[in-house]
């Protein structure tokens, strides 16, 4: 992680070609490009069920690059923003969740469909990052990557798992709690940090006003413990599985 | 053209786990990277409708690069190996074409399925040629490109255009050409050269043993002339598209 995104190749296969939706989805899909500075370079288009595929290329400088692997002992674990939104807009999308108030609907929705990509505030604090990951398959799931190629292990206060309000109000906290850690798609970064940084970091995060929660730390054995109420309890994770029907 | 490709990142959608398709097709894939010395860097994989995309990423030297806008007045128009197999091949997959011998569908549909990449052999004239472009739509229309790009036209012997000898054979003049002119994914090279290095670059093909048509020439003007038995006629070429039913 860490690096800056150049260039984009988009390849779409469609069962027909329907002029109106290919003018939509290029006006956006450009509109998205020049937010990132990103150039379209190629691609290729050809028939078939549908399915949008893009590849992007971009630079980064060897040491600013932020890897899976730097997790150490005793490091603290945060993660950007909130957890799980992003599944519960999913699910609406799917018809498994239906919620009466329209406006809460569209909340969860575009946090689904329009995420906030954290590019530049994580750059700009990379030399205090020991490892890091973007979450898209659910916070566990996506921090074990980070203790297999560090090989260590985590305690996770499951207390302190970020959640956005709505989602606490409409779905309590334990069902929260379940969004959160199996979510997918969230976007967010999960990072790990030397512990003498916290002050800085989190002076950081609250001056920039992105919500940055640290959800526990690092141990040297390679095993996850998670903490409620104080209590070490056994919590079922599993993350978002892309073939699970 | 003319770069050489070093990486490749794979994404595949698909409805279901299936473990002894996607161990096969590893098996196959890997071995076709390993032949062209690519690596495997990342990719995605999804539920969807079967979709399979590949982006492959190459390094080319500026001065070593074979443009489509290099072709320049004069010049003489080549195509490697034989045009139209591979869609026969196709039509015999989609069932819109049968034969009765099992080994001459195998030798169409192997020319569709593993085409020849002419990798090596183009790179090693690389300067002796003015433009260049693989042949994946259509040899005229896939022309076409260099002759917009380059704002010049071509003047192409009809006659000259090469087929296999199986084709010819099976389904006679008129029908291979009709097939090698709107043909689909040859991925043979048509390129361009100036006059003088015509017994070159045919001596080089020779003794390759890649057969090499010389089929037309460039023109000044932006218009695209056939010449069948020695007179002008109207061709009315169109190449292959990828939305007709």
């Amino acid at each position: 992680m860490g690096g800056i995104p150049n260039y984009i190749l988009l390849s779409i296969t469609m069962p027909s070609i329907k002029r109106i939706w290919i003018k939509e989805f290029s006006r956006k899909f450009l509109l998205c490009l020049k937010k990132y500075r990103i150039d379209l370079i190629g691609g290729d288009i050809s028939r078939g069920p549908l399915s949008i595929n893009a590849t992007t290329i971009g630079y980064v400088e060897r040491k600013s690059r932020m890897m899976r692997s730097g997790a150490r002992n005793k490091d603290l674990i945060y993660v950007t923003g909130n957890l799980g939104d992003s599944l519960v807009g999913l699910k609406i999308l799917e018809k498994q969740i239906f919620l009466n108030n329209k406006k809460d609907s569209e909340y969860f929705v575009n946090k689904h469909i329009k995420p906030k990509i954290r590019l530049y505030c994580m750059n700009k604090i990379r030399n205090f990052i020991n490892s890091a990951i973007d979450i898209s398959d659910g916070v566990i799931k996506d921090l074990d990557k980070i203790l297999y190629f560090s090989n260590c292990g985590a305690k996770i206060f499951l207390d302190k798992i970020p959640t956005s309000k709505k989602m606490s109000k409409i779905f309590g906290k334990k069902k929260s709690l379940y969004y959160a850690i199996n979510g997918g798609e969230d976007q967010e970064i999960c990072f790990t940090i030397k512990k003498k940084y916290k002050e800085k970091i989190e002076k950081f995060f609250f001056d920039t006003g992105i919500k940055c929660t640290n959800i526990g730390k690092i141990l040297m054995n390679r095993k996850i413990i998670f903490v409620k109420n104080k209590k070490i309890i056994n919590y079922p994770w599993k993350g978002y599985e892309h073939f699970e029907n």
